[in-house]
């Protein structure tokens, strides 16, 4: 039995529900999910200043959580507050769009994003580049059509969707597309006939790479850039972040 | 039911058999897994000449198959005839050494590699280099005592291998060490309580990363680097792999 | 007259103080200081999970501000919050180590930094690496004293402090030091003549690549990766910075 | 009081002439300028033939100047001679292209040259790649008009200027732009209301870099790559830079 | 007297043929030529798969033969099994891609390819990038007529390869280009008056390489990555290949 | 018949003497040399202030000269003044250092490089990462004796030098090694026995390539980097250079 805990790190709920549903879809027999929502912040995330928010809440979900888990999933492309979770955590955190972008390496030799929101695309080029994989990057496309357009015209929003793969696979030589977005998840079954190249789920590769993780169980860094940090005081944080930051 | 076929390039069934018994105990409930062994070539692969035949007898392998398989994992450290079996294979393909390295990737930031055989250092550091990863290794030390090592004195080189582990955490500055080799495989759990990060055992990563790949059925590039090649007409090769060339 | 805004992200008025007055032994007769302390958060900054709160506490001191401001000075040496502070701000906003970096490669081919907190290593690691200057750094060392111990024995706490910066110098082969963090300010001048280097103080750098950058009145971007970006609404923030939010 | 000596290695002293005026206006109150004209050699810089000898000839300038200077400020944009200036120089050697581009990344993730010259498009690529700085770089775009040209058609001019900017922005992903050249000095200012992101001044940028080395008052390296170099004889120099070469 | 070993890794006797012809062009008159074909696997390369059996083939030709060499050159432009011959060879390998990207790079800053088969473009690409040569290379063009192509149409073929390299230097700045493949030998000469650039022979630059490596001498490696790897004992392989691989 | 004209750039010209000599040791039989040693300038070169004045010194030597040239060599380990060569040379220019690193890639992937005179080092690290080679090199080691240690005590001088090679190779990871710097033309044939690793000549080096690209003929570019620039007129430069730059 595997315990996922799923943080959507912005403060909108029917995401989170959508991204569970989502993920239950794609996890193991043995795979239990649990998803938190967090609990101060903006409705969603598409600017530097809101993923900086978000990584606090997504941290603080974590710190106010006391249901098990084996292993935490970063239920939002673009993984704020993933370098802060992995050092407190002692189980692996999983990123949805570092996991994709890995799983995408172990298909070929270069990967493109599909995603929404314009400013992502310089956000996840930066993501790309600070995990120094940015030879391997293709690019990323900001074309996908918003839940409300996939809704009223889903026909013309896949039409939309499947021109931009394949213009990542014709026009920029990528290998693989990931279909990045809580928005867009599942879409990836759908698209493949009209598309080039494999597509990956952002939601689908988040849960394998977490249960291939909490199958080995590895052990928490107790040296290094990843071990918990010495504790230090705060004000005016959440009980059960004040706590860990204190104890980490 | 997921099929997944292991393919070992090297030609020693004890080998063989040794990775297949490991790979069933972190494979999950519904993957079946059967095993190939090269037919021609050196007896293990230790070295630029001995990998450059062990490539060729990948694909031949592959080629002369003609089992059911969902996704083919190549099942030695290093991933001889990687690019090749990704070229002609419809399912996806993992290499031993690329899935345990995008896999310590989505633990730390910087990895390193343990396993036996002092040319695999510079082998593994040019494969790592090859793949745009080198910004993320920390190190690889081929330190690893050898099968005969281990079954004559077990605490010995278990001492040897743990300290090998923990001087690239505290040395090199890994935050996660992979265990490379069949040799190896299965030491992971136990080496753990004796090193200071994570340890990963290649041959889970492997299957993990192979049953997530298949889980998604990523269609097969139909355009661009991974998209079949051309037909080509050959001499001397066997029926199965002449067979490919020509139809691929 | 330019008016220079210098936030503290950690909530230690102290050290707003500290690095207050500092800044004004460095600024230029035309420039007016005032700073800020972070309202919520750490004590002080040395984990990935302090650093991930301190970015919101950031923005959310700048948000809340009402003064007159021609520059941001993120007074942080690791600077938490500067993309999202150089999103949503009309004016430059400066980073203090990202200054002292650049500025140390106006003066060398290779720089090193000392501070204290030794998990600030990684982290300044990262941070070079993320701003594409790894090949210009030549180490980071963590050497530093803390204040306490500098008001002990200010003597050997200077020559340990000398030891640090040499190493970096005739092991590490830097062109030049930086001595960052707070508690350091001021020391450079001091230090000068045990070292083989120049020092360059990361307070000084941040006031004059401030200075400087103000003179230019450079506009904000409207288009691209640091232009405003959309409106999006939020909960439980603060009045100033759900505002911002939503008319950024 | 900073005394900043100016530095134009061409042969031109109606640009030394319009660099050193223009200089003033970016400078503090508390500055002083001087400028020397290269004593031979080309009449303008465009080419690696040129620069091979405004090298030369900037070292040359500095070896016979006997004057007060507490920085230098190498006035052509591409910075012949700068690694030889700051081997020699007790005081910081400034180079107004390093200059610009340091202060860019200060201001975003990546930049933009707009210069004059054809040839300088290949060479300052070169340029910024020999810093280590080349994923900082968007492009560089020679499109601009020559001083007869502004002078002739100023509304014309401004306008080809400010195309080519805002194509640095649009086309290229800049995130700032640097308007770079002694013909182009002052024009940033006009140009902001027509272009999409921030505009800077090459000479504003090396004044203002200038005036923060100074302040700081670096020591001189006495280990390492820019430490003074060994004293060696020579035939047929100049008085001051033989005697510079025999006692550096 | 230099005794160069040519080894054409595919199968089709009559392109060994016509790279012997054209090598004895290039040849200095103390050179003595021979040349091996590949006794088993794909008539030409021109896909992932077949280079790995050409890299075995490469290595079985090289073990079979038993004349005397002082250099060997691996005969076909993307050199399949160029680490495995370099470290079994006692003797200096060159490589016909290698070769000339490397005098490419001696006269200019970026070079292009042109050559034949349209998977060879990503294949090349990623050989530069495991050379770590990604930032000298412009482009990788695959524009090149068949040999059939130029027998019927000989102008027209002249004219679509000149439109190759001239978009080479005028549209990918390249500072030269090199013509690779046998099918293109000794075309450069006549190609000159149509392109901007330099072009450079694969044949060539792989004869001058050799017989300037062979002039001197160099002892084998007896420590590193290139020394004579351990002895391995095999099956089914040749007779001479077996052999090597167990006394190397 | 290939001329090749050899370019001393510092005026000593008992150094010119001993590097023609060395190369019509390793030239073909079909190569007349001829040798020009600066005008002005230091006696050596072994700082970046003598390295700008020996640019000038070079261009000035090949401005001058009027005998037939087929290809130039540039005869200083370090190559000052070989992009503006380039530029103006309608005839391939070969830098030694830039030959020797290429040849030496052709041989291994790493290199070393063992030279005299301290302050090289880093000047030949920057010329390694401003060819975009970094990733090639293993180390530069300084420890050669002077051309006066070696007449002295050969036997000690040699042991010297021996042993830095094999630093190179055992501690540094280098594949082969470059003997740089007229002073130990010759020397590698001798050390041979004595170094685990092939050892490079750099006058060998620089030789070949020279008549390798001379036997090709490669048009002068006519367009991009590396085309005859545009006319400027200069002051006070020799007769030679000043008409050079007036019609290029």
């Amino acid at each position: 039995m595997t315990n996922i805990l799923l943080i959507n790190p912005n403060t909108t709920k029917s995401i989170t529900d959508l991204v569970l549903r989502t993920a239950k879809g794609f996890a193991s027999k043995g795979t239990r999910l649990r998803a938190l929502t967090g609990s101060f912040g903006p409705r969603y995330i598409a600017s530097r200043a809101s993923y900086a928010i978000a990584s606090h809440a997504a941290l603080d979900a974590y710190a106010n959580d006391r249901g098990a888990k084996d292993v935490v999933v970063l239920a939002c492309f673009g993984d704020p507050g993933l370098a802060a979770l992995k050092e407190v955590s002692p189980v692996p955190v999983v990123g949805m769009a570092d996991a994709s972008i890995l799983q995408a390496c172990a298909i070929g030799n270069r990967f493109s994003i599909v995603t929404g929101g314009e400013r992502w695309k310089s956000m996840l080029e930066e993501f790309v580049a600070s995990h120094g994989l940015t030879s391997r990057l293709a690019s990323v496309r900001t074309v996908a059509p918003t839940g409300a357009d996939i809704a009223r015209n889903p026909k013309a929003a896949m039409e939309l969707l499947a021109k931009g793969c394949s213009a990542c696979v014709r026009e920029d030589g990528a290998d693989v597309v990931i279909l990045g977005g809580a928005g867009l998840a599942g879409l990836a079954a759908k698209l493949k006939p009209m598309v080039d190249a494999p597509l990956l789920d952002g939601v689908a590769c988040a849960i394998s790479m977490a249960e291939g993780l909490a199958l080995q169980e590895p052990a928490k860094a107790t040296h290094g850039a990843l071990a918990k940090p010495g504790a230090v005081d705060s004000i005016k944080l959440s009980k059960g972040l004040s706590k860990l930051l204190q104890s980490p």
